[in-house]
């Protein structure tokens, strides 16, 4: 059942850089959306089983129901707040984007000078333009430099910000979904399901107590839960305004 | 942020019994529908982003995002089956529904069976049919305690296995994922984002052996996954076909 390989997942290149990015947080936007699903349809879920519960007029599975219906409300909960941090690494993706999409025009920009002076040189090789172009090319190359500095740097620094946030979400959703569903587990132990002969009732349903512990003790353990994980470390940290090492100045 | 709190979910109650149990077996395909997308998009969004990070010609992101797409295409594929196993829990679900549903007639019945009876004696208290009435009601009364006993039966023992399954899924997806994206970090932290000055390149990329062992320790992480839960308890073992205790025979 299980199909983890290791291939590389390249396949065909497109030409504009910013369009992938464009069409990746996109993407991200649909599977945010489906997450806010999940998670909305199942506190309604949480909400239907407690209330089938009380309508069966079963002492032990109306408990039952309602107890496991408050944890998975809490459980879809964590769904939506997994949804709102993706909405954040999704905001740090749009940052590298945007930084594509400006460095563009000075590629094109530099493209274009050069281009004219192969032209100019071709056509009227003793024009006086040739001088101004070429020192409009220099000029061109120079903040062609700086702008695929700035993008490397940004891209660096805002991709292991933007991933640090996706994969401690995807670890706080884990943590937290897990200790709510084995107390649901602790829960579910409480409903005895012996079979009784017609006529016959089941007795009482006397764990009451034990159900409200096994919530407090939820509830506990989302409180005193803390993050547990291998840091993200980062060297961009004095990359300033400019995206250019150094005091943030330049 | 957090907003647990402990209150019961309870609110209206309809009628009818199994009409709960129904639209909530529709609200888990909704919510499944939506997992489902949630891992079709996640895997698309894996090999978008190994495509872009070939597409920036930076070595070290080239490679940073293949890696990491492959783990997040897994823990996209973990979304996949969690589906799969929320798709088996329901399909438990609708057995106690069409339990629900097949010991309604029965109910009906003895309910008609009495009305009648108190129609007549007041109508015609000297009637012969009132006799007849009663051993009708009789035999329907046996036969509701039988459906009723095999109502509780069925109940009790499928929703004890219904949300073993969904909460064993849940822990299972969480634990595989937390090992997928507790890789993805180490994998992240192999690119170095100190800024660089304009002109200068960035050292190439050279920990493409440490990528290639961190996956190797992901696929060892998984493969070696076993599920370590609170087992659920059944006294249900000898359940037979016709929901009453014993042989199986009954």
């Amino acid at each position: 059942r299980h199909r983890f390989t290791m291939a590389s997942l390249r396949g065909m290149q497109q030409p504009d850089l910013s369009k992938k990015l464009f069409k990746l947080i996109k993407s991200e936007n649909h599977a945010i959306g489906a997450y806010e699903t999940a998670g909305r349809e199942r506190i309604s879920i949480a909400q239907q089983l407690s209330e089938w519960g009380e309508a069966t007029t079963d002492d032990a599975i109306s408990e039952v129901s309602d107890k496991l219906g408050v944890l998975m409300a809490e459980i879809a909960e964590q769904e939506d707040l997994y949804a709102q941090s993706l909405e954040d690494y999704r905001g740090v993706l749009k940052q590298i984007r945007n930084t594509e999409s400006s460095v563009q025009p000075s590629r094109d920009h530099k493209q274009k000078v050069s281009d004219e002076i192969a032209k100019l040189k071709y056509k009227e090789p003793q024009s006086t333009k040739i001088v101004q172009l070429e020192q409009e090319l220099v000029r061109a190359e120079a903040q062609s430099l700086v702008a695929e500095a700035q993008l490397t740097n940004i891209t660096r620094q805002k991709f292991k910000e933007a991933f640090d946030i996706h994969f401690a979400a995807t670890i706080e959703r884990a943590e937290k979904q897990i200790i709510l569903a084995k107390q649901a587990r602790r829960i579910l132990n409480l409903l005895d399901d012996t079979p009784i002969v017609p006529g016959d009732q089941h007795a009482g349903f006397e764990a009451h107590e034990a159900a409200r512990q096994i919530l407090n003790d939820a509830e506990d353990g989302l409180r005193n839960w803390q993050p547990n994980l291998e840091p993200i470390h980062s060297s961009a940290g004095n990359l300033g305004a400019g995206a250019m090492p150094g005091s943030g100045l330049n």
